[in-house]
Parts: C-alpha cells; sequence; structure tokens
C-alpha cells in the first residue's frame, strides 16, 4: 500500500481530530487507498507541539510551519491553525504542491477566501475546505434522499447551530478575537450552516439579516440571524448563536419539500427525521437511526444500532480525501472545495453588509476568472 | 350565580371551539364567576347556523348578526366569523355596550385593527381577541418563569408555526381570499407566533422579511421568515408556514436567557422545557408535564399527569375575560385586548412591506391618541 | 332526539370525568344517539354531593345510593364510587332495569368481579367497565392496525403503569384501604396493563410476578412486577408502581410483532410510534399524532393536529355506550364488559398468588355457566 | 512509557473494536498508563487472521491461540473469541502469567464461568470481564449519582435489551448454536442487563422468568422475560428479545428511587435522563448530555457536547483495565471481574430454571472457597 506523507499545522481541538482520524484511516477503510504517514506537525509553543508530536506519532515538530510546508515528504498539508493562518501557510503548501485540506472557515472573509481558492487552484492540487458535518452519516443520508427526488421541490431550508460556551466574558482566545478569527458566532457556526444549506438545498439568493454581540467588551459577534432565499425558491433561517443556554452543540436544519421532509440534531447526530407524504394512514416522521449496513459510512464501522461519535466524522472526511488523490477524483460535490469555502465567506459577507445596512443583500460569487 | 348572556357569530371550527368552552366554564371553574347563556348565534347560512344553534344549545339562530348585536339579552359579543367580518360587527357589539371578544387576527391589516381597537375602546366595553395560544399552561408557565426573573436578560427568541394542510392547490375557503382572509400563512399563523413572542418577550423593533406564495394561482402567501429585533435587544426569527410537510400544528419557539432557557412545541402542548443554568454537573433540558396543581389553569382540571386538549385552552381564555368583566379587571396582560390585536397586526403589516422592499423595517405603534 | 337518564354514584375524580363527558355527549357527537339528561347524583356527604348536583346539573342529589338506582328516571346507572361500592349498587341497578357501566377495577377481587358480572348479565342490560384507555384514539388506532394484521405474529407485549403520587406515609384515602380498595398499585394502575394487554393482544396464559409494599405502614401493595405468557404464545411483562419518581401518569406499552411494532406512552397519549419491516432504507419508528381526520374519534372534535386531552377520553367510551344501548350492539370488542372487568381481576388474582407462592400462575377463566 | 504486548483472540466484530481500543489508548489518554504493543492475534481461519494481523498492525498472526497464550512478549491476553472459547485460553493464559480480559458472557453457563473465575484468581493476574457498558460515560455517571446518594433507597430497576436482527431463520453463526454460544439472547443480550443491573443496583436475589425460541428450528433462545428482586428490597423486570422489531440496539434502563430517578437507552448513549424530587414547581426528567468537562471519560475526547461513539467505550473500559495493571489496583468494582462474569451467569441459569420449572429462583453464590 502506497504512503502520503501528512505535514499538520495546530494540534490543539483540530490538531487532534485530524491526527486520530488519519491515524484510524489506515485499518477502518480496508485496505486504505493511501496509508497516511504523519511526517511532521508545526505550532507556535515549541513544547506544546513536540508534545503533540510524540502523542500523535508525528516524526518532527517545528515551531516554523514552512518546514513542513517544505519538507519533500509531506504530500498533503492540513491547516488546523487560527483563521489568520490559513491564508498564507495553506497557498504555500498548494504552491509547492502538496494537496490540502483547510480548516473552515477558509479566509477570514470572501476577500481573503478568494484568494485562496484562486492561488490554490492554479496549481492543480486537491484542495477541500474541512466542513465535516457533510461527512456526518445522516446528512449524507439526506443529501442522497434529496438527490433521489424523495422530497420533490424544496420550499424551505431552517438551520441553527446553537451552542452556549461563549456566555463567559472572561474567554479570550484566538476565537474572540476580529484579526485572528474574522468573527465569532458568524465565521464559527453560521458557516457551517450556511455550508449545509448550501450542500442540501443549493446557492443562496439573498439573505436579510442580524449581527449581534451581547457580553460587554466582546470584540466579536455572539449570534447572528437571517431570514434566506435560495436560488431554488425556496425560503427560510439561518442562525448561530454562542449564547443559547442549555444547547451545547445544537447545530439543527430541517427541510421541508413538496413530497417530504427532513430534520436533524447535530446532539442526536446518529438520527434522522425522515417524513414522506405518502397518503399513509400512520403518518408521521419517522426516526431513522443512521447505523443500517446500506447508510453512507456504516461499511468502515459496526454492526447496525452501534452508534459513531462526533470525531469519527473526520475519519470519513479525510478518506474522501485520500480517495479523491489517489483516484484523481473531484472533491466536490460530497466534499467542500475551496470554492465552497469561499461561497460560504461570501454568504458571511453579505450577512454582515445586511446586518449593518438593514437591506436584503443578494448574492453574487465570483468564479476564477472574474 | 349571575349569568351572561353570549352572543355568536359563526358556528364552523372557531364556532365549535367558543361555544364549547362556555358550556363548560360553567361547571369547571366552580363556582363561575358568571354563567354563561347561550343566546343567540348568528350566520350566513340559514341551515347551518340553525343547526348550530339546537347543537349547542343557542336560544335562537339569525342570519343577520345585528339581531344578535341588537339583543337587549346579549352582554358578551363572541366573533368568530371570517377575518373581514370582524370589524363591522365587533364594533357594532361594543357601541351597543357588549363586551366583546374577537379572533384573530384582528383586523385584515394595521389600519382595520387599529380602527377595531379605537372604535371599541372607546366604548369602555372589555375587549379581547382571541390569542388563545397565551392560555396554554405551559405558555402562561413559561410567561410567569420570565416575569420571576428565572430566565435572566433574554438573547434569543424563535419562533416558527408550521403546518402542512395548505398544500393542496384546490383549497378554495375564505382562508386563501385575500379579501375574506388578508393574508395566509402570516396572518393565520404568524399573528400567533407574533403574539407570543410579545406576550413572552416584549415588542418587536424590527422584522427583516420575505414573504411567499408557492402554489400557483394562490392569492394569498403560504409562508413568511422574518429575522428580527425585540425592543429589550434581543433578536431572533418569527417564521410560519402551511407548506411543512409532516408538520401537523407544530407552534414551536425557545427562548434563551441570560441565566436559562425554555422551549416548546404546540404539538406536545402540554410539556415545557426548561433549562437552567444552575451549575449542576446533570446539565440539561427537563421536561416539564405541565400538569401539577400548582401550575396554571389545572385547578379546573384533573390530578397531576392527565393532560388537557387543545380545546381546552379555550376554557381558560373564556374564563379569564368573564373574570375580569365581573370583577372590571384588566384583560392584560395575560389576556390579549384589541391593542395586542393592532399591535400585531402592525408586526404582521411591516412583515408585508420588509418582503416587499427588500428593507429591515422599523416599528412603530400608534397610540389611542395619535 | 331521545333522552337517557343518567344516575351516578360519586362526585370525585371519576364523577366530574364522567358527568362532564355526559354534558359534552349531547352536541360533540352530532346528532347524539341519545341525549344524556342528568337526572341523580348520589354520595355520602349530603353537602358535597349537592354542591355537585348544582355543579354538573343534576336535577336532584342523595345521599343513599338506592334513590337514584329506584328512580324510574334513570335509564343507565354509573358507578364511579370507591371499589368495596362496586358490588351492590351495581347488581341493584341492573337488576332494577338500568343499563351500567361501572369504574374499574370491577370488584375487589376475582370473586367479587365475577358475581357483578353473573348477576348483571343475567338481567340483559348494558355493562360496561369503564377502563378507559381502550379509548385514547391511539390505542383504538393500535387495535385497529394489529386487526389488520399489520404487526403480523405477535412475539411480546410489555406494559407498565407508573407513577408516583403514592410516595407520601400520610396518604390515606379509601385508595390505600384494602377493604375499600381491594389492593393498591395493582388493581388502580395494573388492572390498566392487563386490560390493554387483553384488549392488544389477547388473553393471558400465566403470570409470575412479584408484589410489594414499600411505604411502613401501608397496608395496600405499592407495586407489581410480572413476567407474563399469552395464549398467542407471546411473552412479555407487566408492571405497575406508584413509587416511580419523575412518572407521573406513565402507561407505557410496547408490542412487537413478526411485520411491525408499536409503542405508546400516556404522557403523550396523543402520538403512536408505529415502525413497520417493509424493508425501506430509511427505517424507524414513526411518531404518528394521532389527530387525523381518519383516526378514531377524531371526527368529534377538531382538524389535525389539534390534540386532544385526557378526559376527552370518557366522552368517547360513554358515547360508545349509548351507542350499543340505542342500537342494541355489543360493547365488546372495543369496549370493555363485565366479562372483560372479571378477567382482569382473574389476572390481577394471579399476580396475587404468584408473588405469594413464588411459582408461575397458569390462568383460567370462568364462564357463566360454570 | 512502559509497553505491554497485546495478545489477541478473535478478528471479528469485538477483534475490531479491541485492537482499535488498544491502538488509540497510546494516544487517547495521554500519558497513557502503558503503550499497547499489537503482538500477536490468533483466530481459526489462516487467511482471515493474516489479514487482520496486517490491518491492525499486529506482529503476527497464529491459527493456533496457544502461540499467543505462550508469547513471553504478550502482557496481556485479550480473548474475543467465540464463548465456546473462552475458558481454555483465558485459563491457559492467566497461568502462564499473563493478564486476561474476556469478552461476556464469561463461560456458557455458571459451571463454566465459575471454574474461568476459580482458575484465573488463583493465578494472581488482573482479569476483567468484558462488559463494555459500565464504561459507557452515561452508565458511569449514573454509578456515580447512584453512589453519592442522590437517587436515596432504590426501589426499581427495569431494564430490556432490544435488538431484531434475530429475526431471520437462516442466520447460521456460532451465536445461533448452543455448543458455541450457551444461550442466545439470554448470554448475548441478557447478560449486559444483568450487568449493569448488579452494577447499578447490587446483587439479585430471586428471578421469576420465561424463556422462548419463536423461530422454527432455531436451537438458542429468542428472548427471556424475569420479573426479579434485588437484596436490596428493590423489585423490577429483565428482558431480552433479538425479535423486537425497529429496536436496534435498545438497551434500556430504568431506576427510581426514594430522592430520584434515572432512565437510560443505548440508541441515545450520550444521554441520562436525570429526575430528581426537590419540590421545584418545574419538576420533571431532564436530558442530560454526557459529554461535560467534568462527566466520566469525557477528559479522552473532545470539549462539552461532542458526542462519543459506541466503539469509544472500548477506549474506557481497555485503560481501565491497563492503569489498574500499572498501579496494581483493583479492576472492581467500575470494570467487571471474572467474579462479576460468574455472577452474572449464575443469574442467567436461574432464568433458564426458572423459566423451565415455572417457579421463583432464588441466588445464592459462590465464593472462592465454597
Amino acid at each position: 500500500m502506497n504512503e502520503i506523507g501528512i505535514g499538520m499545522l495546530g494540534y490543539a481541538f483540530m490538531g487532534k481530530a485530524h491526527s486520530k482520524a488519519f491515524k484510524e484511516i489506515a485499518y477502518l477503510a480496508w485496505p486504505p487507498p493511501l496509508v497516511p504517514r504523519l511526517v511532521g506537525i508545526a505550532g507556535r509553543n515549541a513544547e506544546a507541539v513536540g508534545d503533540a508530536a510524540a502523542r500523535y506519532g508525528y516524526e518532527y515538530a517545528a515551531t516554523d510551519w514552512r518546514e513542513v510546508v517544505d519538507d519533500d515528504r509531506v504530500g498533503l498539508f492540513d491547516n488546523g491553525g487560527p483563521n489568520a493562518l490559513h491564508a498564507e501557510p495553506t497557498i504555500a503548501a498548494a504552491e509547492a504542491g502538496k494537496h490540502v485540506v483547510c480548516e473552515k472557515p477558509l479566509g477570514r472573509d470572501a476577500e481573503e477566501s478568494y484568494e485562496i481558492w484562486r492561488r490554490v487552484a492554479a496549481t492543480g492540487v486537491k484542495h477541500m475546505c474541512a466542513f465535516n458535518y457533510r461527512f456526518v452519516p445522516a446528512v449524507r443520508l439526506a443529501r442522497e434522499l434529496i438527490d433521489a427526488g424523495e422530497l420533490g421541490e424544496i420550499r424551505h431550508f431552517r438551520g441553527r447551530y446553537l451552542q452556549d460556551w461563549g456566555d463567559d466574558a472572561a474567554l479570550d482566545t484566538w476565537r474572540f478575537q476580529p484579526e485572528e478569527a474574522g468573527s465569532g458566532a458568524l465565521g464559527d457556526l453560521g458557516a457551517h450552516v450556511v455550508d449545509l444549506a448550501r450542500f442540501l438545498n443549493g446557492e443562496l439568493a439573498s439573505v436579510s439579516a442580524l449581527v449581534k454581540t451581547f457580553l460587554p467588551g466582546r470584540r466579536v459577534d455572539d449570534a447572528i440571524e437571517a431570514a434566506v432565499e435560495f436560488e431554488n425558491g425556496s425560503i427560510g433561517t439561518i442562525e448561530s448563536s454562542r449564547l443559547a443556554l442549555g444547547r451545547r452543540n445544537a447545530f439543527q436544519w430541517e427541510i421541508n419539500g413538496s413530497k417530504g421532509s427532513l430534520a436533524f440534531d447535530m446532539e442526536r447526530m446518529n438520527e434522522l427525521q425522515v417524513f414522506r407524504a405518502d397518503g399513509d394512514r400512520a403518518r408521521g416522521f419517522r426516526n431513522v437511526l443512521v447505523t443500517e449496513s446500506n447508510h453512507p459510512f456504516i461499511e468502515l464501522w459496526w454492526p447496525p444500532g452501534h452508534i459513531v461519535g462526533w470525531g469519527d466524522t473526520f475519519v470519513h472526511e479525510l478518506l474522501h480525501l485520500l480517495r479523491a488523490i489517489v483516484d484523481d477524483s473531484d472533491v466536490a460535490p460530497h466534499g467542500a472545495t475551496f470554492e465552497d469555502g469561499y461561497r460560504a465567506a461570501e454568504v458571511c459577507d453579505a450577512i454582515v453588509r445586511s446586518g449593518a445596512n438593514g437591506t436584503r443583500e443578494r448574492l453574487s460569487y465570483r468564479t476564477l476568472t472574474s
């Protein structure tokens, strides 16, 4: 089996999630398309990155990401660093011929995101923006049901991503610094909603939004609310908040079509609610435990009824990328490309503009030649 | 015990719900503040209204509502007719000295609603707009918890009222005729969301909305979506649809504050989800079955654990009005007055304007002297 | 429309529930098969029964039930008194030619229940044992689905009725006096489980049970547990407790067959969980809101999505009896006859014997000629 | 960091689950108490076991388990083979000085289980019976709440483990061969219920049970039902079935005490329902998402709100064993020892006897010197 050398930037939350996934791919997907070899990991804190290298089995640690990017043994560069560190290392890695995966949001705004996409696309490497919720089995199943026409013509998409850990004025990580993060609940949570809205229901046409910071002294937004139109004519809402007490990871969405509806809550990520307007007297949403042998990704795991965890979505995601690399197949549509990362950023920017101006912002998207 | 003569307009859905409630008040509230005496019922179809009079025990049926309004034995006029018939009979009854209750929406738009309110308020009678969901025990309990400060400072209110019976192009009742109804899902369902938003979270400050008709040939809206701000600084969404397949009576709302959160779904109307940020290790939303002996309205009914039905909310509502009449107490804040009916209409009108203009519409409300 | 005179024994919990239902039948079922006329109500406390008569509109109150039983205007005698008062008045009423409905459990044991059945059956009047949960729309729908063969061959029935109000050693009503009640959680709650087990799954063949009193000084059982076999070969459990903290009215049952399964919880009595083994990739229990226009009893009430309450089951139950009276049709199988009351008592007695002896008790049922 | 050599028997379902866990322990628990080194894996099919060795990284594969047991580099022998292969290899490994973990049920009956326990205990090695559901975070949290006295005196434990994959007469793996498996749903699923019953509520005192095979030609039981008493005076039920259509992995239990209650469903294994009788007006079961930073095992994983999967329980379980080995601490009470495996087998045997005899079987347990 062929190996692919992995170079990682970041060793905290996403660094752990991605490293774990690379290690598991080698035996969960059997035989794996490529065996990930953990070559180097970069981070600013020498002690911490050294500890992470020992922990996850990287061959070396570096305090300068360029060391990893310049390493000939690295075939895939994985950027799990803070948002402000997405552009330069990712572009450099691609221009050095490495395939790249970058955490979301791609850039801190549409302009930066576009630039990352444009520069990376020009190199011809594979690129993926790590919107991992596309790789939740229930989300993929939803996509498959929609693609098969089971919902008919879509009328509504409603999505909200609610957490409550932001309710602490003392929080001061990079996620609360606009220079590092770009935005708050918008880019951290709202971008996920935008991405699944696009994944399940196609492009957004307009947003009418509010952006709000509640905690005194906080420099990024705490919550956003938007009424949205899609290009397919459906309407709905997109919301995110870090201050919805009692909601820990409540990424909830519902989609209603002319033939049926689907509903989901990330806190019960192994379940998909499915309604079909089939005239049955016993009508109602069925609660589908998405662990059947014919459900997405489940061949990697266990017999029916045995649920997967949040961390397991990264196995699905990175395996998808390795297959695209080895087969030279498209990351899209099931994976998010950098174009998807850019488009989500356009929607986020429009939310910010609408929040500031009080106007419905119509969306337009740049292409690579525009 | 003193009686109060009831004059009813309308004999269908609301006519049945209100008549049943008047009959039950006489023995569920014991002793009742006033014993409702069903005097007369009016409707356009002579045979149907005659049958309704026999069925519910009205002393006579009339095809002209003026007969009921002019009847000296009638002390309370209950308008359950189509929206276009709200203004004239209600105003006439009040000017004839009868207390009045009118189904929602009060008028077909803010202008008509204001006029109803202004004319009726000038007479000095008691007036109530029949937003019956204020009288769901779980909703009243929510209000009591909020009033007691248990949620702290409110940050979010999200409400949506989803049904699916509108997904039939052949439907052609008055609810689909703009002249009769004023609007579609907006006034029928959205007005309920607006009213509970105001009841639980105070006045709205702005709306950024979309209004949409999906079915070809339909002349009223099928759905609305809005991002909203409240005067207290909180933000959220208001939505309604008659085309959300699988949702039968899903009036769902959630409210998040700095100390806790509440959530509700009308399809499980006897339950209230309550979260408190109390530092408990076993944190989570508790599912409160709102049937305890110290819960609102339950003294009328059964021991704990025995749920009430949708129709029972009308008993709570009309009993509240009878008490206001006999005690000469205020219908507000627990009941909706015609001012509340008017204010909901202002919000609905703003949603229509925002939908048409693409702008955030700031709300202002007229007073009786403005 | 013809009237039927109602004579009631008992004015508290069941007296209220039944009286309310009789009054509503007159207009909810339209036209009603018979119009209930509330003739007389009996109870031991003169002041309380007089107040009840005024409240519900009975023409008179009596402190001796014989007055009601002897009243020629009474055509239906409704026994909502304590268990010890079931036998004599019910038999006397039947022998006086009145149709009879008696609260459950029919007698305090199988012997007494058999005697009530035998004596009443000999008179030829209609008799019904008020197992009202047969008249929950979701339970009737379950029965209809089972009768239609949708579950296939049944393998399991599990039922448990859990409450927690018994957790108070100071409680001292007739329900805690063995002379008055016969038993505790067994007859009060367990009998309901036994009845629905029989209604949905047929006769029981054996019980292997435990009977337990937890609270010091309590003279009736607090809880029972049983492993049970049915005549159709299926196996399962029957449980009841008044000490299951947090469960208020949790009558939960599940039935599994070779083609599908059903599940129910009385705390969400408007919902039925339905699973069908139809090979659908999106398999799962569907949550059916039992309020569709083609669902049982719903023609009495509201449009789809508007739930009924616990008290409304008595309307369904007593209307069923009135129809049996006017049509001279059988109360069974959808209503419980006194034979059903007797058979439930045989099962309860077997549970007591098994609890005492530690043996599996096989059931046999007497017939009227045995 | 010190290593411990792992020798594995079995490469299918449990072989995969355990091997994955050993590999993850090395970096999820950081620093790990011992670094698992995957030395050898044994299985009867040479090709399959060779493939498994390559897949999971064992240094060699063997078709004779004695090769692994005799390997000096192996410090921990993990028996994930069919039940009939539990005794001999496990005893041999222990007698060769290796610590041992053995899948449940420990033996095919109490006699065999006792013998395994007796022989292994005599060697002084650490031994664990792999009842992995003790290592579900919600189950451990339940145990901690009970140990802290939060439920008060326990009155009820009800547990049922329902699956439906057994509904296929063509199934013919070792799990359906009595010689290999010992029993069917009893040992496969019921033993888990018995173990958690003991873990949460202490020893069982008696069982009154039914054992049933539904499918023609099947040679093991399909389902069991039991009414049970515990030594602490509480009563309840234990059930398991492989034929409960719609239930995929529904290991559901509820425990009621004098101060509160807990409820759990393995299909939602990250949630624990907690009720406290604290006099709060807003009473109800709270739904605790067991992912808080102060919840059991979560320090290994992610921030609050990010759920773990079924497979992750093996990480918790085997890490617990490694700590016991390195610290020379007791496997019990949080891990199941071979004594626990034996005691569960005594209960299972009593269920079989009760099913055959129709008597309440009182339990007695042998000790090592008895």
